[in-house]
């Protein structure tokens, strides 16, 4: 099945259900379980994966038929979307699927969680992600560089962009890469450091792609990031508060998600490196009148973060241990005690000449 | 003192502080009053201003003397910026500035409120934008569209930047705008609403420009669309979801809000017409399977609305009564209901043709 287009997916998997019907039997569509008791950290690849457990979903079955009903609206959709060459939103979706059924007063979804979920059901079911099916996930992020992609036939140079810079939309699927002439991708948190590094033209000075992701990373930020790492074979450095939230931040750009879990293999980059801030960094850098107190929900977190078998490396450890004994952390801005520009000329040229990085 | 440049507004308030000194008085920096007693609502510039309150900020007087210092440090912060040519953000600017003083365990800023206050202070002392300062806010938004600019250097064309579009910045002060083709404006709230015109090719077939808000309109979207419409005359037309928090968007484009009311003039598009979603849309244009359940919390807002000035219009009350009555708002997304393009090939255009807008 991995050959075929996203479409004759869709349409493969529409297919077996009427073969299945015409044969006299009872349609069913199978996936594999999403829930936290398939989700499987892969070591070997480095990436949130799912494991090998299936479920069936049965039209003639009281407690399936309502999803069976549901994923088959959702399939027909998918495939209209991609006839037309349109895309939507899952919002959108949502109100484009919701309609009562015949004369009843019985909706097809009453709510979008609903439609959600079996839009996921279905990237996992046919193997293919949403993007690809042309549902778009909210937009976010920036990016600045000497990066040069095609995209609905226009040429873009990251490079040309002025203080704005490109908007990454929130499908990056048919987007071409022209050309990139860079050494490493550095991915930074918030708006006023990308903002800091661009007006400092850090990325020119240090020949790199610089993305901004405005806090959590979405989806099309992180396919973005995977297919630089992939294609070009960049690497790439993450840059983010120190505190439980931005090393989450690292992680999920990383490894991915339990939510996502399907799709970390093309949603993550296990080749990132994590650039800081550390806690060690608050003492080598004399940040200390700019430390923040962390709140027991910063503590909670950071003991859950020792949990996952990907933060289990000792450089991690001493880190999260660190901060949860000294009950600190520190935003990316603290670098700006020193001087505006410290973080473009001192810190981050010394911990990328010196590869202070974490795994 | 209006045709000095923010640079030399900031160095004659230091100089009539030394002067002041110098004569043996007392110094003090004079200042409108900030606080909701003094912001008026300007009917005839249909702008929310501040008012002839003022009050003097004075050295020796127990007081005021930390505010009086913390004001002089940020002066000096700012005159800095402007010498070196760089930008930060207010967060940067707190870290930058925060610091023990002399051998004491006194800090010059106990927290971003307090500088955040004085950067304010500061604007509306010497009746400069913060952002002609130098002092960046936060970025949100995107645009698309046949604008040409200059900014950083850069010649950007906002018709071609793909899917993505162009990133508006936090700051829109050193933009040049080389030309606009375009007949009109229309702002949007949602990323999706963005996405599905830009998709279509709204701006294209109807001749617009397009900016998508992201939610509440950031400083810089706010001052971007305020300088089209000064500069080229162009109609603005704002669309948002059909609920007190969509109308509360259009309001803050449209007239200011409370808290930057000093900044209205610069800010503020008195000229903006709101286009929709309107409750009187969801009959118009049967959206009733997508309507959602006001909360408490939207109808508070709404009895909010009906007593603010610039909302006492017949076509206004008209619209939060009914929604008040009905308890029901809706998405502009439910427009999906009907079809996905239904928004870009019926709704907008039928509105704008006739030229259905609420004031």
């Amino acid at each position: 099945m991995e050959k075929q287009s996203p479409k004759e997916k869709v349409v493969t998997l529409g297919n077996s259900i009427i073969d299945t019907i015409e044969e006299g039997n009872n349609p069913f569509i199978q996936l594999p379980v999403r829930g936290s008791s398939n989700v499987i950290w892969d070591q070997e690849l480095g990436l949130l994966s799912l494991g090998d457990k299936m479920s069936k979903r049965y039209f003639i079955n009281v407690a399936h038929a309502k999803k069976f009903m549901q994923t088959t609206l959702v399939s027909a959709f998918i495939k209209k979307l991609q006839n037309e060459g349109v895309h939507a939103s899952l919002r959108e979706s949502y109100y484009s699927l919701k309609h009562s059924i015949g004369k009843t007063k019985e909706n097809t979804f009453e709510g979008q969680s609903e439609s959600d979920a079996v839009f996921v059901d279905l990237e996992v079911a046919i193997n293919t992600l949403r993007d690809e099916l042309h549902i778009n996930a909210d937009r976010r992020g920036v990016a600045a560089g000497n990066v040069s992609i095609m995209d609905r036939g226009d040429e873009i140079n990251w490079s040309k962009l002025g203080s704005g810079g490109w908007a990454i939309p929130g499908n990056v699927e048919e987007i071409k890469f022209n050309d990139i002439d860079a050494d490493f991708v550095l991915v930074v948190e918030k708006n006023a450091t990308f903002d800091r590094l661009h007006e400092d033209k850090f990325w020119k000075k240090h020949n790199c792609v610089l993305i901004g992701t405005q806090g959590q990373a979405a989806r099309g930020i992180r396919r973005l990031i995977h297919q630089i790492n992939a294609q070009f074979k960049l690497p790439v450095y993450v840059f983010t508060d120190s505190d439980p939230y931005g090393w989450y931040i690292y992680s999920v750009i990383k490894i991915g998600s339990m939510n996502l879990a399907h799709a970390s293999k093309k949603l993550g980059t296990p080749a990132a490196r994590f650039l800081g801030l550390t806690i060690s960094d608050i003492d080598k850098y004399e940040l200390h009148n700019a430390i923040i107190k962390a709140k027991d929900v910063d503590l909670k977190r950071a003991r859950e973060l020792l949990k996952y078998p990907w933060f289990q490396h000792k450089a991690w450890e001493t880190e999260i241990k660190m901060m949860l004994k000294r009950k600190i952390k520190a935003e990316q801005e603290a670098l700006a005690q020193r001087n505006l520009k410290f973080v473009s000329e001192v810190y981050l040229p010394e911990k990328i000449e010196n590869r202070e990085f974490l795994p």
